[in-house]
Order: C-alpha cells, then sequence, then structure tokens
C-alpha cells in the first residue's frame, strides 16, 4: 500500500443555495466542508470514523476557528487542505487551508478534537488507537498562520437575546445536535440589515456539552471592546428547566 | 461544439453531516441536490441562471414531489438523473432519478418551473428565451413513474401548529427564505420519536409566494385519511401582522 502524503487535498463546489444574499457561501457551509475534509483525511489515512466505530470510539470536535479573507462565490470550485499538527494523549489539533482554483488563499482554520469511547462517552487515549498511526502523518513544516482559539471570558449576561427549540432536523447521526447547526444559529443573532454592511472576519466556537432535540437553546450575546466583535454563550435548558452551557463563541466581523 | 445528451447525470455524497440520526439523508439535503442537479443540467445546456442572469430572467421553482423507495446512507455515492419532458409558455416540467452507485433506484422526483423577469417579477415566456432552446432537450420517452403532485386541497385549520422566526441563513441569493428551508422546516413538525417509526415515503410542495428574512411562518397541519398522510400549509405574517399563504405540501410516512 502506498502511504498517503500528510496533507489531504479535496475539492468543494460553493453550491449556489449553499450562499448568503450577498453570494458568498455561508460561514456553516464552510465549517461542514471543513469538518468533512476532516472526515476524509482521518478516514483515508486509517485513524478516522470508519475504522473508529469499528473500535466503538468516535471523534468529537472540541474547537474551531475559521478566518477569512474572503468568502468562495457561488458556483467557485475550491480547495480545502488539511493536515494534523500535533497529536497528545487527549488532543489533537488539525488545520484547514481554503484555497481557490487558481491558488488564492481565501483562509484558513483550525481545530481541535478529542477522542471518546462510545459507551462511556469519556476521553479515551488518542495514541493508543492502531500503536499511533495518526503520529506518523504529523505535519509542523506547513504554517496555519491565524491564531489558536483563545479562552472567550464572559460575563454573566443576564437575560439571553433569543431561545429557540431544537427539532429534527438539527439532529446529527449521534443524535446530538449538528455541530454545524450551532455555528448557523450563531450567525441568525444578526440580522440581514447588518450583513449588507459587515462581514465575518473570524468565527471561533468552543464546544462544552452536548445537546438533544428537545433541549431549548438559549443564545446570550455581549459586546468586546470593539462593537464589531462579539462574544456568544449558548447554554441549554431541559424538560425540568435546567440550564447548562453547551457552547462558547467570538465572531469578529469587519 | 457537441451537443449534449437530453438527460444530465450528477453525482452527489451522501455527506455524513448531512444525515439524520438513522444514518439517511435528510431529505432536504435531498432535495437540494436535486435543485443543484437541475442548475447544472440547465446552464450546461444554455438556458440556465447563468444565461438567464445575462438577460434579466431566472427559473422559479413552482412544485416539487419526491418519492423514495430508499434513502442513500452517510457516505453512499448516488447519481441524480435529470431531463426536462415538457416546455409550455409558462411552465417547464422536471423529472429526477436517483440512483445508487451500483444501479439500484432509491427513487423519483418530479418538478414544474416557471420564469420570471426580474424586475417586473411576471411571468415570462419561456420558449422565447434563445429561441427556444430548451425545446432542443425534451427527453418523453424515459419514464418517471411517480404521480404528478397534486393540489392539495386543505380545511381552514384554525390554529397554526408552530410558528417561527426567520433569519440570515434562511434567506438564498435572491434574498428570499430559500425552498430549501421550507422542507425542513416542514419536516420539523414531527419529533425524533416519530421518525424513530416512520420515514417519508413522499414529499410535495407547492410554491405560492415569496417570504423574507423578518418574515414569521406560520405552521397549519392536517391529517388526511390516513394517520401517515398531512397536509401542511405555511403561511407568513409580514411586520403589519398581515398573514398570507406561502407553501402548501404533503407529506405522506411509511
Amino acid at each position: 500500500m502506498i502511504k498517503l502524503s500528510k496533507i489531504g487535498r479535496y475539492e468543494f463546489l460553493a453550491e449556489p443555495f449553499h450562499c448568503d444574499f450577498t453570494n458568498h457561501l455561508f460561514m456553516g457551509h464552510l465549517g461542514n466542508h471543513m469538518l468533512n475534509a476532516a472526515d476524509f483525511h482521518s478516514n483515508d489515512r486509517g485513524y478516522g470514523m470508519h475504522y473508529l466505530n469499528t473500535v466503538n470510539k468516535t471523534w468529537v470536535l472540541s474547537r474551531l476557528a475559521i478566518e477569512m479573507e474572503e468568502m468562495p462565490k457561488a458556483y467557485d470550485k475550491f480547495f480545502i487542505e488539511t493536515w494534523v499538527d500535533s497529536a497528545l494523549k487527549s488532543f489533537t489539533s488539525r488545520n484547514f487551508k481554503v484555497i481557490s482554483e487558481s491558488g488564492q488563499i481565501y483562509g484558513y482554520g483550525k481545530s481541535v478534537w478529542a477522542m471518546i469511547d462510545l459507551d462511556t462517552r469519556q476521553p479515551v487515549d488518542i495514541l493508543s488507537v492502531r500503536d499511533g498511526l495518526i503520529k506518523e502523518y504529523i505535519e509542523t513544516e506547513v504554517l496555519c498562520p491565524i491564531e489558536k482559539s483563545s479562552r472567550v471570558k464572559m460575563s454573566a449576561v443576564p437575560t439571553p437575546l433569543c431561545s429557540i427549540e431544537t427539532y429534527y432536523t438539527d439532529v446529527d447521526i449521534n443524535g446530538h445536535i449538528n455541530s454545524v447547526k450551532y455555528i448557523e444559529h450563531v450567525l441568525d443573532l444578526w440580522d440581514l440589515s447588518w450583513y449588507k454592511e459587515h462581514c465575518i472576519k473570524r468565527f471561533e466556537i468552543a464546544y462544552v456539552a452536548e445537546s438533544h432535540q428537545g433541549d431549548k437553546l438559549h443564545f446570550y450575546r455581549e459586546q468586546r471592546d470593539r462593537d464589531t466583535d462579539f462574544n456568544v454563550r449558548i447554554t441549554k435548558s431541559d424538560c425540568d428547566g435546567k440550564e447548562s452551557e453547551v457552547c462558547r463563541c467570538r465572531v469578529q466581523f469587519v
């Protein structure tokens, strides 16, 4: 078997129905394509979901940061390159580079992943999988020149900006609210008139806990030092009304 | 220039994050892929959005019916074949066939499209575009063995089952609520426990009017003669509270 390169490169299309009113790809769909690229890359190299499911384990996305100079436009073909730049016992770090057909760099992404046991939902040692196979594919020389996600510190905002119900189409294969849906719900905190004047420069999300269909989600928003820079906290309340944190985000506009 | 065949065939992947908790592609994403196939097919043949936008016209989806024996599972490659089987002055009828890699037929779709002028929003004569170019690609011999959409007659259900706000990510390139989002919102009228026992056999939607971000959508549901067969009406209310119909659907489960 020929050993694959450390960096995987996957082609995507900015589908017209995945573009917003400005004719640019929605950030949520870009995030989805990054997760697809991560999935293809790890499956192709033997440490992806296909193998993990046979040993009752799964990858869990812990953090994702996306920083864009420009977004692909409707019908643009683009490529996502992805590689893992570190793998420790508890976490791996995976980078993304988004490139146009002509080689122009649209932007980058950085993500952090853990691995859990499907029964106990507890973290497992990533390096124990296939004798640390993932370490054969660590790429440290290629740069991903955006900042890592930083911990979003948020004050105790007293009332949510909005609260939403969760439905069938929010739920993924694992029965949890889909990671990408949170991104979309956060972007929906600003309305069309805001997006007429601003576009997203950087989006960060840290996943704290899972939520399920039927949970109600609450969105708390707080402005940082600039009026185009925001923190968002998502909490869930279950049928007993108990509220707990699900995600924390930072959204920077220009 | 080589003339393309009447039937176009496009490959898609049932992306893992586009699958529901049963591991099957969401009906909304299948609908989206059908619209993509229609878009690629008509662009490739010179009467698609790419050309129409240069003459200030656009296609408008009027009706869509999807009937499935089975849904692609996560990571399945599948093909959508699409062709136009009639083109009149005001409407064209376009069929879809969804096929697995091994040639198994998952199901079919039927759609009806009108063409409008982008300024007046009024219908235009489809056959006037490029001297009736579309007529060179009419395929009438290949069967699409599902019923056409029928007019959904619905009683005056007094109260909506639910009402939702519309947000930035609901809006497409044209500034209207995305056709596929209505499908997702309708599917969300049933919760996870219903989908544990039932799957969708047939979905029909007729688009009556456009809605915009900020409109509130109201969903009225009525059971037909069987307890797995439903009509759904979607209305919008604008900021003045005036209510008007947007879509009408029929959803048949098995």
